[in-house]
């Protein structure tokens, strides 16, 4: 596999579609469409590994809850449960957007971080954007005062017991990797 | 918090951008670009619950062992560890097409469906992409012969041991979902 060309097809802001062309293992030339983030995406690049965004994965120690947030997602026409999440600004460390997006999105503060995972990819057959995952501890009362005006937030903080009751709930609709860390915090291990 | 009017912007094959004009909660009037595979995404339509994809959990009972693949991904330019998956075809069930795709990436047959999540979004702030997650026990031995010419794949089987080495391992590109999930595997909990 060998990368030949990287296109930009369209000039927006915030997302572009990027044209490759690369060689197959039969040494066909092929052709792959993605989004990015990025104005210089990756596959041209030594392979950057500061993520695209950083989402938290907070657990509410006093009350022994997993913080999770309901959001309306425009894409969807509907609303998500997710983490709190948001991109990483440049020069701003993976664990500082962590504690300015707890707090803008929930209103409860950052405590101890428990683990930071590398940039890891959301769906590399459609994108290049990567995440770091900042598992952390939180305190405080959840609240929305914080919010953008673009973001229309609620805060849902669930007992295991709870999150049982959600995972299969068709009324609800989830992010994958709250899905995921959901149905291990609900008791039913890795698989 | 609603949706006017989602303007497909870009005429490609598999993926596309579209534009959104919504009222945010303070009733302004905003745009927002997201990507879809999907010539008709979920803001316009009732909200369909058939996923894009499926992404399989498979846990090889005879070793004890979680089955990874090694994939060259344009997109990233690199190589990524991540679980088998595939685009789920019109009127098939996402369990066949984890069975298919199963097959077709690794050569292990699915024995046992243990648990299948709903359609559940990859990163809804970028895209309306959907995935059901399918966590199945398999069996047999791993081959690539069944592989696409466009597919460059390496099965990947790791014992819990192995998990714990890979996670931080810089060299590693992992998808997210396959990091949440071998986090687990570990032995490190859900947080």
């Amino acid at each position: 596999m060998k990368i030949n060309t990287v296109e930009k097809i369209t000039e927006l802001k915030h997302i572009n579609l990027f044209s490759i062309s690369y060689q197959d293992r039969r040494n066909s030339e092929k052709k792959w469409i993605f989004a990015s983030r990025s104005d210089c995406p990756n596959p041209l690049e030594a392979g950057s590994d500061q993520p695209d965004a950083v989402v938290i994965v907070p657990y509410h120690v006093k009350s022994g809850k997993l913080v999770l947030i309901r959001e309306f997602r425009v894409a969807l026409g509907d609303w998500q449960y997710g983490f709190p999440a948001g991109l990483v600004d440049t020069g701003e460390s993976v664990k500082d957007a962590g504690k300015r997006e707890l707090l803008e999105e929930t209103g409860l503060s950052l405590v101890r971080v428990l683990k930071q995972s590398p940039a890891v990819y959301s769906s590399s057959g459609l994108t290049d954007e990567s995440v770091s995952l900042l598992y952390a501890e939180c305190e405080g009362t959840p609240s929305t005062q914080f919010n953008e005006d673009s973001e229309d937030i609620e805060v849902v903080m669930v007992t295991p017991e709870q999150a049982v009751d959600m995972l299969f709930d068709k009324t609800i609709k989830f992010d994958v990797k709250t899905w995921i860390v959901l149905n291990s915090f609900a008791g039913y291990g890795t698989i």
